[in-house]
């Protein structure tokens, strides 16, 4: 009912989502901007993303999107400061690659500045794993995440205060709407705060399977894709692995207890899934901002873990941000649950299936998560695990430790997690961890 | 992640729900509650009348909603009054029906209790226009509603104060979302209301074609035999016609023009579609009832129109709301639009096409419907359309007059409403009004 060229109104973009029909750039541009101007509502916003999820989003929508999120906070140019790069997941259980692999990247020279987001659904986030560790501070003026980034070598901060401010808004909504998993709107989440934030070079890894946001791999290939598209005209380089989230990632799921297991994989030691995969991240960006040639990014990282270079980057990083540096090496630096519970097989057999969004489901229920918009997340709460798709058990054995605030939370974190459980007569398929990369060439 | 018979959070039922995938009748139920006690937000109701769109919404879905709208207010018993009666169209562009169908049938000796809806999307509304009568309630107190009907034979109010209010408030969410267009939402809206209003027969006139919220006949039967089971387990009868809306009903869409062309249906003018479906409309609810025999509703209607009984109801009706009686039969009784502007043919020919949903959005533009939920509705905005579908015309014959509150408006509406035009070289084929009956029996 518009001239072709003038935008729709917020209405009419709704009317036309709702069915799938696609609405102009200019018009999903409007509608974000009306959002964050406080002239269209919450209710708009949150039905626009429920149709994007039901309707997918178009490659335009989403470039739309990325730009008005971008546009409404600052933007970082961080060419002065040489080789920058910058690390992200698409969101998976137990996930703490990113607290291991950004500060084995920074010991490889790459500056990292990192602004990262929270929790969504039932996957961790950053920022609440960064929370988790004593005096750590999230949100540090912009001037001083820049200085930290060209004297420590690495930040990591919370996006939400001054870099696409737009995108944190968001993140609330869509948790709050049930509206997360849709690949436009993860793609123009990330790739948001990724330009915002400054960094030349970007290593994604891209979550696929149970646990994931993505549940195919060419929906993982196409956001990925769709990622490095979105990131090219800003000048910036990305790299991106598919790794499997069919069952959580390493042993540890909750917030303290991933920083614990990251910790683990800086000193050398930590389950081996998540040892390889923050190496080959850390690598990855390594590569990408040509301070390592191609190739070596993996053989280095692991150097910089085993020689303990790795190790001191990240103490001087958490120290950097106030945090107790500490918390890498001593498990007595870290809040505990008050309560844990044993969850015993209740038979025999192989463990045939981790489902990792039930596992993260029953985390977020324990409360390292949030179920609505002014839920507190609780640093404590989460799981153990103490056997993996592969492992022989006997009825009775361990399978994993819930750890929660009282023993009525735990008593039914358990009777959740055990739904997440298969076992079976025999050994089943392993599981490959990386199943894909590609990426834009350094 | 609950045990079989808990409802899921809010944010379950959306994830499940943007993806098309069921959820019980206790989980809807319990998260429209959640949303009237403050506890759900409008941007998760908004998210979740999004998906019903684009993911249509399920039969038990659809009860469970009708049933915690009702329950969200009063719910209103007539069967002391003896035979009573209510009417709805699903909404559509220039359908002044009811303002003409109701009083027919009250003249017939049903007692007509009706609350109705304000306008929704490019759909006018029973509430937009009643408000367009000079000194109209629309709010009455229950007591003195169910009074009215007794000793007048006809109320009809907002239902929004204590008929199922959540509607009310579901209605303007939808308007804001864009959400207006699933059958579903549509269903349980109108029956929620008609169970809480107490009718016991009631006559649907669901609308298909451009202009309707329904595309096909399919649909539209669909929506009708829903809603005729959505309102059997309460002891109602529902009968229903599915009439075309592919262009305008009459030719006047606006709120003020509409009670005016219902005023000249009740004189035994007016346009003769709108005069046979209000007929028709009259009779269905006036033999659903009992107070006329099968068969011979039609007939008694008619001679109620011309022998003056049906405009005297009309006028008592509207005194007793405290409304000005003399709208039905003096145009200077109702207000008027400082601006008109004739639009002229652009070429010659048979129109071809009136583009209801066009003409509708063009009237909503000029203010005679909400863009955005703190809209006031201008009561004399809208169209007189001089040519319908069929007629022929030469080049700069008068199409249509644009009534609206200033210049540019009119200007700008004039444009608008030049794009629901379509000429032709030949005569096109006649359009049917009332494309299929049914219902349950009397």
């Amino acid at each position: 009912m518009r001239s072709s060229t003038a935008p729709l109104t917020p209405v009419e973009v709704l009317e036309l989502s709702v069915r799938g029909e696609p609405v102009g750039a200019a018009s999903v541009a409007a509608l974000v901007r009306a959002w964050l101007d406080g002239v269209a509502t919450d209710a708009q916003m949150g039905a626009w993303c429920a149709a994007a999820c039901a309707q997918g989003l178009g490659a335009g929508a989403t470039e739309a999107l990325t730009k008005a999120l971008v546009a409404s906070g600052d933007r970082l140019e961080l060419a002065t400061l040489g080789p920058t790069g910058d690390t992200h997941s698409t969101g998976g259980v137990g996930d703490s690659t990113t607290l291991a692999a950004a500060p084995i990247a920074a010991a490889l020279g790459v500056r990292i500045a990192k602004a990262s987001g929270r929790g969504l659904g039932h996957t961790g986030g950053t920022v609440d794993r960064l929370e988790a560790i004593p005096g750590y501070q999230v949100d540090l003026p912009l001037d001083r995440f820049v200085r930290q980034v060209r004297d420590v070598g690495i930040a990591v901060i919370g996006a939400g205060a001054r870099l696409a401010p737009a995108d944190a808004r968001l993140h609330v909504l869509r948790d709050e709407t049930g509206t997360v998993r849709s690949a436009g709107l993860i793609a123009a989440s990330i790739m948001s705060k990724k330009i915002a934030g400054g960094a030349g070079a970007i290593a994604l890894d891209v979550k696929v399977g149970d646990g994931a946001f993505f549940a195919s791999v060419e929906e993982a290939r196409g956001a990925a894709t769709a990622m490095a598209a979105l990131a090219r005209p800003w000048g910036r380089r990305v790299v991106w692995t598919i790794s499997s989230m069919e069952q959580p990632l390493g042993r540890r799921v909750g917030n303290a207890l991933e920083v614990r297991e990251a910790g683990e994989v800086l000193r050398g030691e930590g389950p081996p899934d998540l040892r390889e995969l923050a190496v080959r991240v850390a690598a990855d960006v390594a590569e990408a901002t040509g301070v390592i040639a191609p190739g070596e990014g993996e053989a280095r990282a692991a150097a910089a873990v085993s020689d303990g270079t790795a190790l001191a980057v990240a103490e001087r990083w958490v120290e950097a941000q106030e945090g107790d540096p500490a918390v890498w090496s001593d498990d007595g630096a870290l809040p505990a649950a008050p309560e844990r519970r044993v969850v015993g097989a209740p038979g025999g057999g192989w463990v045939s299936r981790l489902a990792a969004r039930r596992v993260g489901e029953t985390a977020r229920w324990l409360g390292a998560g949030r179920l609505h918009r002014h839920q507190t997340v609780d640093p404590v709460a989460g799981l153990e695990l103490l056997a993996k798709v592969g492992d022989r058990v006997e009825p009775g054995d361990p399978l994993a430790v819930v750890h929660a605030r009282d023993p009525a939370l735990a008593g039914r974190g358990a009777e959740l997690f055990l739904h997440a459980v298969e076992l079976a007569d025999a050994p089943p398929e392993p599981i490959p961890l990386i199943i894909d990369r590609g990426g834009d060439d350094a």
